[in-house]
């Protein structure tokens, strides 16, 4: 990077440093889904079109970019900025666990569907947070496992191809 | 392939055809599911410990080693030989579809799991066995599809994140 900025003239240097020192003072998290923004509540959250009562949980902002490119969901998210990892020492209590909980069982939300990543600690914080909201009387719902679509099964893994057998769905 | 041969041993090279001889003599297709195998029925279609009331159609032999491999399915396969698709002129006619409708018309088939690939064509041939298996009175269900284990949010493809929130489940 270096190497790259003394090669560029000097206002594109300074431009670049006025941008990284933006991006620090303005891009704060929202208070309701803790996703990046700049003005608080975020665009998604502000938003009357969304459906507030859907609230989609994922460990950090860009997964909330990589699910609105697919322009079908229309709920709202919840960031916990990252995923239970005991070794690692990050616990419930370093995620914004207590904030979902609190929106959760404040009234207004009627589905929380839990798109941590299938890996082995989303796959644990998920069972964490589907125990915790179980007693808040809503839907807990997890996103879909199982082939991706345009693949095939001879180069799908010994685990995904166990995935879509056991989560086999009947045809409507 | 040439050169390789020309490369080996004569020994080498005449036991390289005659497995190729004994290999089109006798490997045969399988009365019951159209996999293989070398004795008819095949070793799957002959195991008593198998539940032959859950059929899993997929396109070709190799899914059935795939599927194999989980070491998770219990049931028995039946193998369409390939994938409807109009622009190439396959039509049921081309597969294993009537001797698939018999079967599953016949009695003892509870439920059929369509396993074709979640390609375009896939999709197009479980449609239309769905539509027949449909009139039979068994359970028709489908792989299912969503993200990979293992795999992450961000590296999803848009339609694979669309199946995820789709097919989303209730958390037990």
């Amino acid at each position: 990077m270096t190497f790259d900025l003394l090669r560029q003239s000097t206002d594109d240097a300074l431009a670049l440093a006025d941008a990284i020192r933006d991006l620090k003072q303005n891009v704060k998290h929202c208070s309701q889904c803790f996703n990046v923004t700049e003005a608080d509540p975020c665009s998604i959250c502000a938003d009357p079109r969304r459906d507030g009562s859907t609230v989609l949980v994922v460990e950090q902002p860009n997964d909330v970019m990589a699910i609105e490119t697919t322009g079908t969901y229309r709920g709202v998210y919840h960031v916990l900025m990252g995923r239970l990892a005991a070794l690692d020492g990050i616990g419930p209590g370093e995620l914004n666990v207590t904030s979902l909980l609190e929106r959760a069982r404040g009234g207004g939300v009627r589905e929380v569907i839990i798109g941590t990543n299938p890996t082995l600690e989303g796959d644990g914080t998920a069972l964490y947070l589907a125990e915790q909201l179980g007693q808040a009387g809503l839907t807990v719902s997890r996103l879909a496992r199982g082939m991706a679509t345009g693949s095939s099964l001879q180069t799908a893994s010994k685990a995904v191809l166990a995935d879509a057998l056991e989560d086999r769905r009947p045809v409507q």
